[in-house]
C-alpha cells in the first residue's frame, strides 16, 4: 500500500497557478525594496540554538523547532540532556539579522539597509489560517551608535510603493511614536508600572467601543486620567494635521513627550516629502505595537476595505539590535510584511488569483508528429525573440491538446501542419477569444508579439 | 559577555554584494525555466518523516535532519521511541515533487512541467566546499502512464539557454542513454550482476587513465569483453555523429540496445532542432549517473575550461516518480543545478563577484541637512522614473558620504546644495569615472538615465 501523500499541518502549499500569483507578489515586494536601494541578504534556515535562544522567555521562543541530524539522534540525542539540540529553525528574521550584523559588522557599510525575503518557522497550534511555515518580507536600517530619523520616514514610503503596486485596493499606513505615548502617560501622572496595561487598552481604540475601553482603563489608572488619556488620543483621529496641532497645545509637556512629538512630526513630513499621499498616511495615536521592543516610531498598515485582516505590515524603531552578540550600539528601524498570511487571506476572499496565468505565452501544438523537429525550431525562433514558449510533446489528438492549453491558461496556440507548411503559412489561435488566424510563416514572431 | 555571533558550519552566508550576484544567478536560472513555460512550485522545508523516508536505505537518507517542536522535546521527544520525530527537512527536491504530484494528481495538467528553486538539507560531514544547506534548481516533466521523448530533448535545451545566459564561459552538455549501455553490456555477454560494477568503471573514462580502468574492469568481467567495451565506448568521443554511426554498425545488437540507440539519436536531433549548437552538445557514452534511478537518457554538464568542477548540472529519465505515494505510473525526466556549490566554486576562482554592484543606481547625498525634504522629493522623482535610488540619511561630512557611496558601489551621486538651488541647477557625480557635471535641475531624470 502506498503512503498517503500529504503535507504536514500548518503549511501553505500552492498549485502552480496560485504559485505564479504568489511569486508575482514576492517579486513586487522585492522590486519595491530595491527601488529604495535596500540590499538583499539571506541567512541559513537554522541557527545555532545558543544564538537563537539568547533572550530567555518570550511567546515566540516557546514555539521553536529544533533540528537534529540522524547521527545526533542515534547517539541518544540531546532530549534527555539539560541542553537543547545544537540547531533550531529561525522564528523571525530579526534575530538572524542581529546575528548577521554583529558577525559581519566590520564588513558592512553603515547605515546598513537590508531586505530579506525568507520563510520562518513557528510551532503554532494547528488552526485554519495559522501557519507554522510562512514568508516574512523585512526591511531594516541599522545605524552604528545612532540612526538618522530620515530612515523612519523612508520605511513607510517603501511600504506605500509596494502596496500601491500590489493593487489590493486602498490602504492606510498608520504611524505613531512610543516616546510620545510614554511622555503623555507620565504627564498624566500614570505610574511606570501601569504603562503596559494602560497601553494595552489604548491599542484597542478603534477596534472596540470607547466606553468599554474607558471602563477597563479606569480600573487600571485614575478614572479622570483614563478619560483625559482617551480624549487626547482619539480627539482628531483621521486628521493628522489636527492631531499634531492638538498635541502641540498640550498643557503639561515633558521632555520625552516633546521629543516624541517632534519625531512624529518629522517622520510625517518626511514621508510626505517622499511622495506618499496624505490620503495613505495617517497619524494614529492608538497604534502601540509590542510592548518592549519598540522605542520610537511605530507603524501599522490596514487595507481600508478589509480592516478585519488586521495590520498587514507592521514595525518600528528600536534602540539596540544586537546587544546579545556585540558591544556596539546598533539602533534600527524596520518593518515586516507577512506575505504568506496576507496571500492566503486574499485568496480566501477571492481578491487574488483570478488573473493567474501560465508562464508560457504560447504553446506550439503537436499537430503532426513527423513535423516535431519543425515545432522545436518554431519554438526556438519565438524564444529568441524573448517569448516564453512551450511545445506540446505527446502524440495526442488535437482536442486533448487544446484541453491541456485551456487548463494551462496559455493565451496563444500555434498550429502548423503539412498544409500550412506547403503554403508557407502558419496558424495562431488566440485561446482567450477563441479566434484563429492564418498568416505567412515569416510573420509569426511579429504577430505573436502583437497579440500578447 | 555577548554570545559569539556565528553561523552553524556548512552553510553559505553571503555579504550583500555577493548576495546580489547570487540572486542574479538564481534570477537567470528562473528566467531560463520560464522561457520554456515551466511552472513554479514550492514545497514546505519539512515533510512528514513517514513520507520522506519511505525508501529505506540510501546514502542521502542517512544524512536527514529531523525537526521537533519545543513541546515534543519537553514530552521526552521521540528519540528513545522506535519511531523518528514526525518532521524532517527535505534532502532533495525529487521526493517532495513525488509527494506533490501524487497528492495533487487530479488538479495538475499532464505532462506536468515544473521548476523548483529551493534549499535542501543534508547532514554532510563539515568540510570546505561541502554544504549542509544548499540551493537546488530543478526542472522535471512528469507524464501520466507515458512521457514523450520530446521532453528528453527539451531538458538540455533549457540548460543550454541558462548557461549561455549565465556567461561562465564555454560549456558542454553530455548526453547518453542507460538502455544503450545496458543493451551493450548484455550483448557483450556481461552478466546482469556485474553491470553495476562495470558501469562504475565506465564512468571513470575521461577522468582516469584508460589502462588503469581497463585493468580494474578486467578483474570484474572477461578481459576481452573489457577491452571491447572500452573500445566501443570511447571510439569517437567528441564526435557525436561518428559515435552514433559506429553504434549503428554494432554487429550483435539486441532490442534494448537498439531502443537505447534510437532514443539517443532522437534526443540528440531533437535538442539540436531546439537551437542548441552542436558545439555545446555531445554524445558521451561514458556518462552513467547514479546506478538505480535513471533508466533512459542521462545528462551531465561541464564547464570546458574547468573540468575539475565536475558536472555542474545533471539528470536523466526515470520510469516512475511516485510509486510510494500512488498507484499511477508517472514517468519523468529532469535535471538539477546545484546553485550554491557552483556559485561558491566560481567565487573561489574569482570568476564571479567582481562586477557586483549596489541595488541603488543613484545616491542622493545629504549635502545640507536643512534641505532634507528636497532630497526626499528628488529621490521620489527619480524613483517615479523607474530608477532605484537611495537617500543618505545621516548628517555626516561629505567625505564620509562619498566613502559610503564608494563602498556601496553606487554608480552615481546626486549633489544639491543652497548654491545649486538658487541657480536652478543640480550636480551628478559619476563615481565610476570620478567625473562631476552640473546641469539644470529640470534635466536631472533624463541625464541620470542617460548616464546609467
Amino acid at each position: 500500500m502506498p503512503v498517503q501523500p500529504r503535507t504536514p499541518p500548518g503549511v501553505m502549499e500552492l498549485l502552480p497557478a496560485q504559485q505564479i500569483a504568489f511569486q508575482r507578489m514576492l517579486d513586487t515586494i522585492r522590486r519595491g525594496f530595491e527601488r529604495f536601494g535596500y540590499l538583499p541578504i539571506e541567512t541559513p534556515v537554522f541557527e545555532l540554538s545558543e544564538i537563537l535562544l539568547t533572550k530567555s522567555g518570550g511567546e515566540t521562543e516557546k514555539q521553536v523547532y529544533f533540528v537534529q541530524s540522524t547521527g545526533a539522534l542515534k547517539q541518544g540525542g540531546a532530549t534527555n540532556a539539560p541542553t537543547p539540540p545544537e540547531l533550531a529553525l529561525r522564528f523571525d528574521l530579526t534575530v538572524p539579522l542581529a546575528r548577521y550584523v554583529a558577525q559581519h559588522e566590520h564588513e558592512l557599510n553603515f547605515p546598513f539597509r537590508r531586505y530579506q525575503i525568507q520563510r520562518v518557522y513557528r510551532g503554532e497550534r494547528a488552526q485554519k489560517g495559522r501557519f507554522r511555515e510562512f514568508y516574512q518580507c523585512d526591511i531594516d536600517v541599522i545605524g552604528k551608535d545612532s540612526l538618522s530619523l530620515a530612515y523612519d520616514a523612508e520605511v513607510p514610503a517603501v511600504i506605500y510603493g509596494i502596496f500601491a503596486a500590489l493593487g489590493f485596493g486602498k490602504f492606510t499606513i498608520y504611524i505613531n511614536n512610543r516616546k510620545l505615548l510614554r511622555g503623555l502617560l507620565d504627564a498624566l501622572g500614570i505610574a511606570q508600572d501601569k504603562h503596559a496595561a494602560a497601553l494595552h487598552e489604548v491599542d484597542r481604540l478603534g477596534k472596540q467601543e470607547r466606553a468599554e475601553i474607558e471602563q477597563r482603563l479606569a480600573a487600571i489608572i485614575e478614572p479622570t486620567a483614563a478619560k483625559r488619556l482617551l480624549d487626547l488620543l482619539s480627539a482628531h483621529t483621521g486628521d493628522s494635521g489636527a492631531t499634531l496641532e492638538a498635541l502641540r497645545r498640550f498643557e503639561t509637556p515633558n521632555p520625552v513627550f516633546t521629543q516624541g512629538l517632534d519625531e512624529l512630526q518629522r517622520v510625517y513630513d518626511g514621508t510626505l516629502a517622499l511622495g506618499v499621499p496624505a490620503s495613505a498616511l495617517q497619524i494614529n495615536l492608538s497604534i502601540v505595537r509590542g510592548l518592549d521592543y519598540y522605542t520610537g516610531t511605530v507603524y501599522e498598515t490596514f487595507l481600508d476595505d478589509h480592516p478585519r485582516l488586521g495590520s498587514i505590515c507592521s514595525g518600528g524603531r528600536y534602540d539596540n539590535l544586537a546587544e546579545h552578540y556585540t558591544k556596539s550600539k546598533l539602533p534600527g528601524v524596520g518593518i515586516s510584511i507577512g506575505a504568506t498570511r496576507l496571500f492566503y487571506q486574499l485568496l480566501e476572499m477571492n481578491l487574488i488569483g483570478a488573473d493567474t496565468r501560465a508562464t508560457a505565452q504560447a504553446l506550439v501544438l503537436n499537430v503532426e508528429p513527423p513535423l516535431a523537429l519543425e515545432y522545436a525550431a518554431i519554438a526556438a525562433e519565438l524564444r529568441a525573440a524573448d517569448l516564453n514558449v512551450e511545445v506540446y510533446g505527446p502524440d495526442d489528438k488535437l482536442g486533448k491538446q487544446f484541453k491541456y492549453a485551456d487548463r494551462a491558461g496559455v493565451p496563444l496556440a500555434i498550429l502548423y501542419g503539412a498544409r500550412e507548411r506547403e503554403a508557407g503559412q502558419i496558424k495562431i489561435k488566440d485561446l482567450r477569444k477563441q479566434e484563429e488566424l492564418t498568416l505567412p510563416r515569416a510573420e509569426l514572431v511579429a504577430r505573436v508579439k502583437a497579440l500578447l
